[in-house]
């Protein structure tokens, strides 16, 4: 069974960014790759949670959610403590992938919000929250640049992006849309940086198993994804990163 | 104190409706008034709510939310429980002013279920939510109609639209934009039909009183406004609307 | 078909207030429309929400319920983190009408705690629980007049009272009972000063809708019932009010 | 230091009993004791909760609320998820002591729903709701009694009272109001038939202890108060109670 | 009916206890009474909840639950503000019990939390519990003593013990097992000082009642079984209780 | 910095299984590596989820929790709808690495449900948890392997371990305790299967990143530790696995 499209096992779906999407965020970035439509804002919040106040330095948190039209079928809402777990561990891939090159210490006593909104979804929503998180982190971070002690460089130490890959009649795969995701054997999503380190590499069988030869494969097929969409990012962000 | 932008007292801000927004919702519009962006999607569920299982009518129901980034100061999601009491509020409205034109025995044991996300708010977000939810409604029923005994125009009787007034420096005002809501004296949300009947009129001195001359000033400004916007909709949905 | 018990369109129903109903609230007042009998307490409390802190000023805040064995069939007791929506509207109804005439400055940092909870459900408990706050509102800023600098008067520039009126059988009535209300085409909730100045205009079209003659004739009636409850309202309270 | 209103050690506060108290639930008694005052509700549900469905037998359970008003200092409604440790215990305490004179396959599939809600406090709020509960239940099950198929008789085997003691200044007291209440070293409440046999003894020292002494005399001044307190409420049922 | 394991009715299950169960709590105890087990850890926080600041005292609070696995057919955990009533009712017995030997005022403005959870249920989990959370709580004491201004003697001025009495097949019997429990007409949980006081008896008719002369009965028993149970506490304490 | 207790880079902590732990729940497993320790129950309902009624296979879902008493400082817990994000993560996880393994057709209508709870924890929680359920599920089989058309080996095609792996000090080690794994630069979990293949390999950079190399050697030492938990897991189970 070919790809959907023709699309070649290593090859990306078309990857677009609006920068300023909105109008209240500093960081506001309508991702979309392929069909999968993401809004990632970023906002700063002159505060900290309780556990580091007085401590001198920030922190950084998201929260992801799917509006109710995003996918097939309608999604409901979280209401009166239902707990959703996929949401809860999504929100905390995207906080923790984030952190890894934010340096917090630089950051001053702030929080960054980064809010990923799933506006339509065809598979790769959590990779591309995180690959658009990052380019409103970028702005974010640049409406206060006066205010960064070494400025946004200061903060940021390197780019993040995510990418997801997988094992379809088994063929490696990358950047799975929804109808190839749902039927992998196998179903890897990494982040990595944009000089080439690995910040998660979270790989399951779904309700099966793999070989390491396939982690072998699967992990190359990403990392080549990533470099492409490290350089969609710089090309999006033009003369604000890298600086 | 002149408008922003010059507007006069009686004109609209820029209306407009993106059709097929989304993918997966039958009914996906993007609306924007101004700057005020919601997106309004509508789902055809094939089953009713408990208090009208075996009755042989459908039901319409609506919920309504912002987006963190959608506003000054990122808006905390709702979560464990706690209510936020202006949602609850507008989601009542929004639901109501589509039930008044929907006839819910000929829609058959069907939800209609409306989701108005606020993209971006700058003033009306309750009253654009409205307007651009009988626009997806009129998509979703479309999708369906070969189920439905008289077609779309049976269980439509009429097009819906709303618009807020109110008085600002003692001057009667049309869809105020969020400064003008801000220092508002008195308030008023208006839904009408498109054939001129009133659904709802919700008018309030804001922390403050207003005369019948004043209700009666707004509620012919309000009524003019909404005919503007019924065209706009009739314009948007071409042959699909009226039938 | 006529009204029960033979009463005319622009009569309201028999209404009293008993002052003091509890030993506790300083404000405690049983209102009595009819059958509808609501139980309407005010209490100080030397404080303010975290939004208002340091401001100098005071706030108002309203909460409704119903007890359930107060209507037929019983009334599931909010529990769990499930939301009435109806009662959260009609809270902030209550709440927005006493403050149209409370001066917040004049309150200093304190806070008006208003519950109202139905005893008893023939119609119109929204309305009711308005009119007999005010009175609840009196007697409680009374309990603490030495400590106002311009005493109850300097806090309350007018009264407040509420009155439900609607179309039924094509006749404009005024304080509908419950079984008028079930059958009404059209439902208005109207909240004046004793002064008559409209603080709030709810009027909706139930699943239908309504003419702009009809509007105008509604409000007429409204505002005609509520003279006769202002005057009971200056009767009930005597020496007190107004000042 | 004596009794408030220099009562005697082992005398009851006034207890009146106002059935009819309201219109909807088919037993509803507004129960004072002293300042206490409490309305208690029984409504018939015509069906049992999921553990009973199809086992032929009824249910009865109750519920507690304090109104905010109810006390000093305003009691803050439940909602969100908090629990009120307190209302949870009384509730149960409530229903467990209908269900001991209950035959509850004589009821059939139905539920009775008790609902004590406390207009003032002033001590003894879940005796005096135990108390009025009865008379409550006896005129809700009245309402229903041609569906019974042994009358109203078949259903109650006896009648159910409750009282508070305790130990104040160290000496036994019956029926303790809130100041008591508030110093007692040791607070008993006790359930009991009209034919003098035990259904619930809770005692407890307030951080503090007793001796079995203490415990003795204590439980032979309820039982005292609890023989008159259940010729008060025949009194109140009239011809209805006992058959 | 005999007794399981012809077990005399006065006569006590084995009871053991495991101290320092666990490594991170200062009071770590795992008491079996027969097939019950139940895991009492007792925390000292350096702090006091918001009603207690500044006011120089300490305080001590409880929480208890059951393992899903603990009980037959696996029982739900708590969640999404769910109230588990009979769990509220049970912690806030484990709290008074212990708070009556302790001297709020000599812990310093610290917390003792104690959790009782249930490892595996057999009847009688409450009173195991106090029993259990009282040698914690000498435990966690002991690890403080030397920020005891009188040390843990002048915090604790008693041992606390509890056990469970009820009638089965009309005989009085000691120390209920789950399947003597379920049918017991009647069943009392007695919580008593080692010094003999009384601090809690609960007695009730499990939809029954009982008389004066039951209750005297099983109150004796009681008062036998917490005897033994006293000694028991004293030989698993070893040299740190008494002082 | 050598490890505590001058364990080697690839060795495991002590791993202990005692079977039958609890008496009710038909696998009852509480597994220790080290300090750490948890009991895994696994109890056996007569019914599916909703989503899979009348489709004639089975479903398998984990809970996992930490006692409060379990790690320093108290763990509060979770209620009223609060979120503990990191339970949630978990639970998923263990539901997901087990599931790997069991043919829920050859399930029937059955639903297995896996209840993890921290007794003590030292790092590592999470892989003991998964590794303790798979004994837990074993036995929980057994007990209704009558009723199984294809007995255990049916539903289990292989066994099921994991463990944690992370790089202190630049230094690869397997089976990190709770002051390597708080300091561990890279932190690895790996579940596999008894014959060598992967179910979930989930890496992560704590605030930090990784590069190829290191995956490559941390998988590896991962796969190493892993065939000796399986070797643990089989004397354990002694003839009632392998089958």
């Amino acid at each position: 069974m070919p790809r959907p499209n023709g699309r070649k096992p290593d090859a990306l779906r078309p990857l677009r960014f609006k920068r300023r999407y909105t109008r209240h965020a500093p960081g506001s970035v309508l991702v979309s790759m392929g069909h999968t439509v993401v809004l990632c804002t970023c906002t700063v919040e002159p505060k900290v949670p309780d556990f580091l106040v007085g401590k001198g330095k920030g922190w950084l948190t998201a929260e992801y959610g799917m509006l109710p039209g995003s996918t097939h079928g309608r999604k409901a809402r979280d209401k009166g403590g239902k707990i959703d777990g996929r949401s809860v561990e999504i929100q905390r891939l995207i906080g923790r992938s984030l952190r890894a090159v934010v340096d917090l210490a630089q950051l001053g006593e702030r929080t960054l919000w980064i809010d990923c909104d799933v506006i339509d979804a065809d598979g790769g929503t959590r990779t591309a929250s995180i690959t658009g998180a990052f380019v409103a982190v970028v702005d974010a971070l640049t409406s206060i640049k006066k205010d960064l002690p070494n400025g946004v460089g200061g903060v940021l130490s390197d780019s993040v992006a995510a990418v997801s890959v997988g094992v379809v009649d088994g063929e490696g795969r990358l950047d799975l849309e929804y109808i190839e995701d749902r039927d992998a054997e196998v179903d890897f999503n990494v982040v990595m940086t944009g000089s080439g380190k690995f910040i998660e590499v979270q790989g399951t069988g779904e309700e099966a198993t793999f070989t390491r030869k396939q982690l072998d494969a699967l992990v190359d097929l990403a990392a080549g994804g990533i470099a492409d969409i490290t350089k969609a990012q710089k090309a999006a962000l033009g003369k604000v990163w890298p600086l």
